[in-house]
């Protein structure tokens, strides 16, 4: 018996030395081309100044390697500047991996001021399991080109997501037949006008239908990415991206509607 | 005196009829291209989506004539797209003239994802009233050439605006000196031994200096840049704003650490 508590202890004690000897410290994924470097010592990362945090190689490996959930962004000329650049902040802490993809490949103009080199077009970009949608110019943006687009992806998609008036692509689209949507608050009259079929709530931050995702304006957009990271992490993982981002007033579920709860 | 009140009466009628004259419908300015346009009915703007506002062909052109404050948006490669993306939808939507400058005018890569193309390089930017940092690659992205530039521009700049790891920025150019400041919760430690002749302050939204104002990580530029607004054109200015991107919980003045209150 006393053999076996000493080799017990002796293993305990080799696995204790062979972990500390395997920890290291890493960059938080940070996407800055730091996020392969290792350090041997706590501190700030000398190339973003980001806290270093202490993993072993091990569990560094598993982060690093897990598959990611690939997100299209869609971006028209017009697009609203923070519609599109808070669910990318979100999805991108989470570990997704984004792209962006427009009607061709030629720069567009987002809000008029800040200009964007779009990774693809609708003709060559690939499969992804979220198609994301977003506000601004939506009436000229979402032209039968773009809707024909969605339709040709619907199959392979597994979930929509919409931020503001992205809504209208995929009311276009047939997305929102007899379900339940929200969109930016001055076109919530106009939503409903457009897509008879869709019962459209005003007042509310998001709607889930299950693999559709609609949200209010804007900064709504924030809350219904951490709801999509909470669907398909965990909430933790959400919880997490709210905390690096410090957007510190998040509450999990706060103004969510599940369209079970409403017959469209 | 009868004569008097009946001339009065004729007086605000002819007014108010040629007040009614005058009225029409306008779109929000949304810098879709449809700010131009005049209509002559309420509902949703055919172009953009969102609803008309009624006003008199006088007061719009007002609005839409006031000399806007400049906003130089300096982007690294690297910077994180929250972290300007925020601030761009603010000061846009309180009709500041927002532009970008980059190193040079090659694109560059906003957090290993979006692909921008800067309007200006350092060397033929316009100046502006307000200039702003963002984080995000903090270390490679502020050289030498970098803090040269902002020291080279200090004389003609009225506000000094930092996201993020952006406070590093102007840490390197002296800007912060004597000065209390705030950066990225993870970075605090790192801006503390880098600036010891700044009072670096954790756990507050943003710092206003008076003419420098450096806000916490990522999503806490939107209430700097929206606390920038109020100092400029009101509160009710940034409550508009606030209100327009559905930025619902944010209360003017909370998290704000006012430098007089702090001695550094």
């Amino acid at each position: 018996m006393k053999a076996i508590i000493i080799l017990s202890l002796i293993a305990s004690v080799a696995l204790a030395q062979t972990k500390t000897k395997d920890l290291a410290y890493f960059c938080p994924p940070c996407h800055s081309g730091c996020d392969d470097l290792v350090f041997d010592k706590p501190g700030p990362c000398p190339h973003c100044g980001m806290t270093l945090a202490q993993q072993t190689h091990a569990e560094r490996k598993t982060e690093m390697s897990r598959k990611p959930i690939t997100v299209c962004f869609y971006l028209q000329d017009g697009v609203e500047v923070l519609d599109f650049a808070g669910p990318m902040e979100v999805f991108s802490y989470a570990g997704f991996n984004v792209f962006t993809v427009s009607k061709t490949k030629e720069p567009i103009l987002s809000q008029g001021i800040l200009k964007i080199l779009p990774d693809y077009s609708m003709a060559d970009a690939p499969a992804a399991d979220v198609m994301a949608f977003f506000g601004g110019n939506a009436s000229q943006g979402f032209d039968e080109s773009v809707v024909s687009w969605i339709k040709s992806r619907e199959k392979n998609t597994d979930y929509f997501f919409s931020v503001c008036t992205g809504a209208f692509a995929f009311g276009k689209a047939g997305i929102l037949d007899n379900k339940t949507a929200t969109t930016f608050h001055l076109s919530i009259e106009g939503l409903r006008k457009s897509f008879p079929k869709t019962k459209v709530l005003s007042d509310v931050r998001f709607v889930d239908n299950g693999n559709v995702i609609t949200t209010a304006g804007i900064s709504a957009g924030i809350d219904g990415a951490l709801h999509l990271v909470a669907k398909l992490k965990g909430e933790n993982a959400a919880k997490e991206a709210a905390a690096y981002m410090e957007y510190d007033k998040w509450v999990p579920k706060e103004g969510l509607v599940l369209s079970g709860n409403e017959k469209p």
